[in-house]
């Protein structure tokens, strides 16, 4: 019987020819895609040191355990990461913290947190969210102790009955003149504080969001910080009823909890105070600036849009060298089964999500320099860009999340019954992903609240007045509405794209005050116009994001490319306009007059883009240059020893170790002979 | 701290103003759902039998165990089934079989196999397939034994390497003149078989589709009957390796197995010789019809479709009932939050798949209707309809697991996080249902064989040739090409699809003569051409879809039901072809001249069918029927306590029984400890 050695130690022929033949080096893709050589490198050292004694079996015993186990592996998991960066950055660079806590949970790590990392939203929000709201004096006491990993704090903002409409939230803070403390309730099971990350049983404070009640009062919305466990004994506190959610569809080590609180009474100095303030006497301050509240989950959105991009990107890079490997069904019947990446129908399947990939990527890029000079501005008291960072964070997490899930999933099916294997490492990925598409703001909530934006640019560029870069074209699209002559250029395309945007907010619009003449007010009208109106606001992110990838191919940055990766991109920005302009091309027929003339010559487009890039696709998701731990799949090593390795992962199952397992001797054997 | 008590014994309030709001009887619906108001109550008697002493409490606890653990609760909990079964049979009519086996796998007891059922092949492939490829005497042997549950069989016929492309299949078997033995070999990784279901665990017997070899000369694939386990102790067979594929996403109590052979010897007897004989003295008699081979695949293929469309069905129901209870977001913001159900951007999320529901399920009827009269047709030697049966089974599974599974996902989308907890059972319904979008005949394979069927009916109709009755609308289209003047009736809606489907195989078949022109041999230009060839397949299963819905709705049916029924159905078909037309206007904009009007108008009709369904789609989901067992959703159940058993659901998590898990003591705590 075949035993471990069955995984050859040679890469398989059919990628390695796949690899000699591609256009360009995939070694200039790489330092592309990763910014610069200096950063590609330091990716791969962090890598080589992280990684070099990942225990394969361990990790594919993983999903195969108990659901307790899994959450203790999580733990035991994370912190093992936790340690090793640590020991890193005291190796190459003490006091610095480009490896920890940096690197913690970026995609480097993902191998490493299989599980998922029950301390994602320590590093990633509370931090972040203790920075922007402390007093300097709270920092020092609350968020270094946090830094340090002394303590472990998770944020405590959505309830089991209130979620995207903030102000609906029930926990209460009542401030107590008498003992200078606030007392918190969660009075209803609706105003239990539900899906914290870590809050089940890795946390032992939350930063809790509360309505502020002074004297039967209310204030609004505020941060507490308030301890729910025992730090030595890890016991919840007095008053506190603290447990995890239960199993969810991914993330199954994270252990998103619940919180209720009954009568739990914190000093008047765990209010968060940089903004607003409660002094001794009841007398309350209000903060300057509403929104900066929400600053931090900004910078979230930010992040959840690359990382599902990267995700995505993960799933092509496994799914494309599957399909170079994986042999079946003839084309021609005298010649054998070929590759099934030589199948249009699997091309079509691949080759647009690799494109979609870098499209996501570079939208990102915009995204994330948009928020550093808006966060300097910030800092200098200017919010002028604010709203368009908002609008542009909320539509590109929106598409990301969208589009990565939808992505992989396609992926995944294209990998036929071997996608189905919890070893392929896709289910994982699609379940992590599609999360994105509700955490961090509904992704339907998030595109009402673009559309506000596309509202009041649409009225602002009526009026003359200048409009955000990112929503410029509107005004554009309404001095001059009609499509000039259809030449089937990529400019032609973005244009048409934005063209059909300024068009769905047009229309929204209009429904809109239709809707106000006949009394309705404008939130109940807009309201009843969500279906327009989030249509417009998923154009206007495509419209970005395809103009943003013209741009990135063809200009200024394409003279520091060699030709031969920018006849790559090219390829890619092709099949990702052509086929996106098919795709939404209901849309596109209402603002330009195309003919069935060109429709063909599109559909011919789109079958000669995959042509083009058939030789490449490998050599491009190698250049993703991701290593085969964080792939995680059996489908996607870097060798392309598919058949091995799923034969491998077989015999590795639990329920192989045996060759007749209890249920026959307690079940199906008694039943079978009762029936002789 | 709550307790179980927490779930209300009453109906949500909600929830039953929507019941007694309603402007139909559901129960009128469930009975034409059920198909006569015996069989409703018939299914209501099975399910008030098997489900009387069902342990909520065990099944909540099922994906919480370790894959072992959950492998054995699947196969005690489908005996425990089948021994219910046999009991209600022997209790109401004893040597019939409408309890069993028929219900052994019926959506009834979808509840019963929570981990999937391993002996689902066995009644669904391995007894049909027994029955039309055995001869009498073999039958009785074989088949009957299995019916009987003596022993347990699957049907083993893809392969590691080969699944679509069925003649690239490596197993052989030889003729052994000698010993009158036929000798079973798998002589490659390639070559093991993979993925029945069963195989892994629970078969003794399998059923092995081989390449027969009589002195060294290839004679084609038949059936070979193969004993893998000893019945008395189920240890493997000598020179028989099996075991199971490693976990899965879905069906994780299957066992999917795998099974090599090493010089197996199994006596002539055991070839299935209904059709194709080898003699005593090696001599070979051919079958006269090849296509009986694959017969019972198409059955199995039909009874995919109708699984996967009750699958929606069922999410239907569960996200429906959350959409009415769940409470979130003001309209208007000087009233209370209303339910979700009240937003129009969540009706577009839940309303279509309802009506999806309907539209696939009606589907499926006509094409139950059309196997069974194949089936009589077939034995009386008549074969005509043979083909119009296989490229219409082809076209509904795929169009059934397909949509639905996309639904499904959409429907668990609209139920916001707590769609993503495992015990909202949409994670598992999806990743089930999705799975057949790959097995028995992957999708985009399936949609090349049903472009065949067009091509064929296409050129068919050219030469004036009667045409299937599925697919007499090409004929029409061939000959008045040009779509009359648009008036938005159902007709048209109905009429475009078609034209766009008959538009679809025109330009396919017009791409498919290019390339043959150009010297490409049929073969290879029709896989070139495969990505217009599956559009156009995908077209003309919605045209059918459509086509039928509006037959049933409006045709002499409808005589047979109350206005009152008639109305919602009617505004079901309303929404599924004006929501249908858009989603497919780029298609259909290249048949018929709808003007920028005509587009406002569909827009504005989405949105009034929504509203006309508003009152009505709880009452509508009621009439589907599914009992809370079947449903097996916290969000689901007919009494819409959704908060308080989201939060029982919680604290039955096996994380919450100890206030402080193992983790903290082995790992978080000593680490944080080590910090300060």
């Amino acid at each position: 019987m075949p035993s471990k050695s069955i995984i050859p130690k040679t890469v398989n022929p059919d990628l390695q020819r796949e690899r000699d033949g591609a256009s360009f080096s995939s070694e200039e893709f790489a330092i592309w895609w990763a910014g610069c050589a200096e950063k590609l490198k330091f990716n791969r050292g962090v890598r080589e040191y992280m990684y070099k004694d990942f225990d394969y079996d361990e990790y594919t015993q993983v999903f195969y355990m108990s659901y307790e186990d899994i959450c203790e592996f999580a733990v035991k998991s994370s912190i093992n990461v936790a340690k090793k960066l640590r020991q890193l950055q005291s190796e190459r660079n003490p006091g610095g913290n480009e490896y920890w806590p940096t690197l913690f949970e970026e995609p480097e790590m993902w191998g490493l947190h299989l599980a998922g990392n029950p301390f994602h939203v320590m590093f990633m929000v509370v931090l972040r969210a203790l920075k922007t709201q402390c007093t300097p004096e709270q920092y020092e006491e609350f968020g270094a102790r946090v830094e340090r990993f002394e303590v472990t704090a998770t944020y405590a903002q959505t309830e089991l009955g209130h979620s995207s409409h903030l102000r609906g939230l029930e926990t209460r803070a009542d401030f107590d003149r008498a003992t200078d403390e606030f007392v918190l309730n969660t009075p209803t099971i609706s105003s239990y504080k539900w899906w914290p990350g870590g809050l089940g049983h890795c946390s032992n404070y939350a930063m809790v969001m509360a309505q502020l009640y002074i004297d039967d009062q209310l204030k609004g919305l505020h941060l507490f910080y308030v301890q729910v466990r025992e730090e030595d004994t890890h016991e919840p506190r007095p008053g506190i009823h603290i447990g995890e959610l239960s199993k969810k569809i991914g993330f199954l080590g994270v252990n998103n909890g619940f919180l209720g609180m009954k009568n739990v009474r914190i000093p008047r100095s765990r209010m968060l105070m940089r903004h607003a303030q409660v002094q001794r006497d009841g007398s309350y301050v209000k903060s300057p600036v509403d929104a900066l509240t929400y600053f931090s989950m900004l910078a979230t959105r930010c992040i959840v849009a690359r990382n599902t991009t990267l995700s995505l990107a993960t799933a092509a890079t496994i799914a494309t060298r599957f399909s170079a490997v994986r042999r079946q069904s003839p084309i021609d019947p005298r010649l054998p089964e070929p590759q099934i990446i030589d199948h249009v129908t699997q091309q079509l399947k691949v080759f647009p999500e690799i494109a979609t990939s870098l499209a996501l990527r570079l939208a990102y890029d915009y995204l994330w320099d948009l928020f550093n000079v808006t966060s300097s501005d910030i800092d200098q008291g200017n919010y002028e860009r604010l709203a368009e960072l908002h609008a542009l964070s909320c539509a590109l997490k929106v598409m990301s999340s969208n589009d990565s899930a939808a992505g992989i999933e396609r992926l995944r099916l294209a990998c036929g019954g071997l996608g189905y294997l919890a070893a392929s490492n896709l289910g994982n990925l699609y379940a992590n992903t599609v999360a994105a598409c509700t955490y961090e703001g509904e992704n339907t909530v998030l595109l009402l609240q673009v559309s506000r934006f596309l509202l009041k640019s649409w009225r602002a560029a009526e009026g003359g007045a200048p409009l955000a870069p990112t929503a410029s074209y509107l005004a554009g699209m309404q001095q001059n509405a009609d499509f000039k002559v259809w030449t089937g250029s990529w400019a032609d395309m973005v244009n048409a794209m934005q063209l059909a945007a300024a068009n769905k907010t047009s229309l929204a619009l209009r429904s809109l005050c239709n809707r106000m003449d006949k009394g309705e007010s404008e939130k109940v009208a807009a309201s009843h116009t969500g279906i327009q109106l989030t249509q417009a606001a998923e154009f206007h992110a495509r419209a970005f994001v395809c103009h943003n990838f013209l741009t990135e191919v063809t200009g200024p940055k394409s003279k520091t490319r060699t030709s031969a990766l920018n006849r790559v991109l090219e390829q890619l920005l092709e099949l990702y306009l052509v086929n996106g302009t098919l795709k939404h091309m209901s849309d596109i027929l209402r603002v330009a007059s195309l003919t069935d003339v060109h429709l063909g010559q599109l559909q011919a487009r789109l079958e000669a883009a995959l042509t083009k890039l058939r030789p490449d696709v490998v050599a491009i998701v190698d250049g993703f240059d991701f290593g085969d731990e964080q792939l995680n799949s059996i489908l996607g090593f870097f060798d392309g020893n598919v058949l091995e390795r799923v034969f491998d992962a077989a015999l590795k199952s639990p329920m192989n170790r045996k060759p007749v397992p209890k249920s026959f001797h307690e079940h199906l054997g008694p039943f079978m002979k009762s029936n002789i």
